[in-house]
């Protein structure tokens, strides 16, 4: 087993799948973006980057913004579809039967199937070669009530969400730990001498 | 069932969850990011957004070089470990039994243990309030021969790939289809009149 030198290449997976939807309430359009992520926690901030040639690139440019929103193993084909079909051939909200509904801030429309949607205004382009970043404020969140529990705590493992890797869209897949259960594991020295890992209480 | 209007938050998900490798083969540390993606294909580049604070912002300033090595589920425990702990209490490679390797390009080590590796130059770098966002060139790539065949075909979905959502690592799950898997269902109009969809052959 050795490692194989490749070239510089966007092989970093997986990524999201996300569609972003622009435009306003009359006029919309959904691109697929897998380079998309967060880049500020406060205030925070993400970013899609798009193809200038992109039917939605000229209309983002000119609203100055977008919606970006998660996408649900039920939502796999209109996201494929959304990736690989121009705006300017058809209406994607029409084709893939998604329903537009209102946000809070932003005059684009916001996907109703989609569990939770990132309302952003574009704050900065940066023109990088094949693509644009679109740096965002993500200034409101729509997030389906059926994932918020009585005490508001949302619960996003219920949404079905799904993520891009090399090609493929993929389920999620068996949770393997929340975010610091490396430390909760705590190292205990038995009086026999052996060693084992046992989770923290609380 | 209908939209709760939050304020604006960073409920991107699932996002990447990788080991990002820098310093020198005598002084490195490994810090893991969420806050990262791909900003443009041709060149390749990608970024990673890190807070002043840490550890390891210090020496990717100071070098402008950094390496992000995709995690799997092998390595989850030592992806947690790696986020939630500093590099000034203790050295990363040796708490977590990880193998220091020499890139290509860049003199900080890559993780041997890790599937993929990016290796990237640090060409901006943008504050943003919480986060700086350190803008890179892909300059090389380092990928585990086991997971590419004769032909030189990378098989990534061998790797065990994990992703990060709303504070939880996960396995990928059913793979769902590959891009432009929509369009190759065929819309075909049988004698009966019923529509059906028929995958496309090759």
């Amino acid at each position: 087993m050795g490692k194989l030198a490749w070239k510089g290449g966007t092989l970093l997976a997986p990524v999201p799948a996300v569609m972003v939807s622009c435009g306003d309430m009359d006029n919309s359009n959904i691109i697929t973006a897998a380079w998309c992520g967060i880049m500020c926690s406060d205030p925070p901030k993400t970013y899609v980057s798009i193809r200038p040639e992109r039917h939605s690139y000229g209309i983002i440019k000119e609203k100055m913004e977008l919606a970006i929103n998660l996408t649900t193993e039920k939502l796999v084909n209109a996201c494929d579809y959304c990736g690989i079909k121009s705006g300017r051939d058809a209406d994607k909200f029409e084709k893939t039967h998604l329903t537009k509904e209102k946000g809070q801030v932003v005059s684009c429309p916001i996907i109703k199937e989609s569990p939770l949607t990132l309302e952003c205004k574009v704050i900065q382009i940066i023109p990088m070669g094949s693509h644009d970043v679109f740096i965002c404020d993500i200034v409101a969140t729509d997030v389906d009530d059926s994932l918020v529990d009585a005490k508001g705590k949302l619960h996003l493992d219920k949404a079905g969400l799904i993520t891009y890797s090399h090609g493929t869209y993929y389920r999620l897949g068996k949770p393997l730990g929340n975010i610091g259960f490396s430390h909760a594991k705590k190292t205990k020295k038995k009086p026999g001498g052996k060693i084992t890992n046992k989770p923290r209480r609380g």
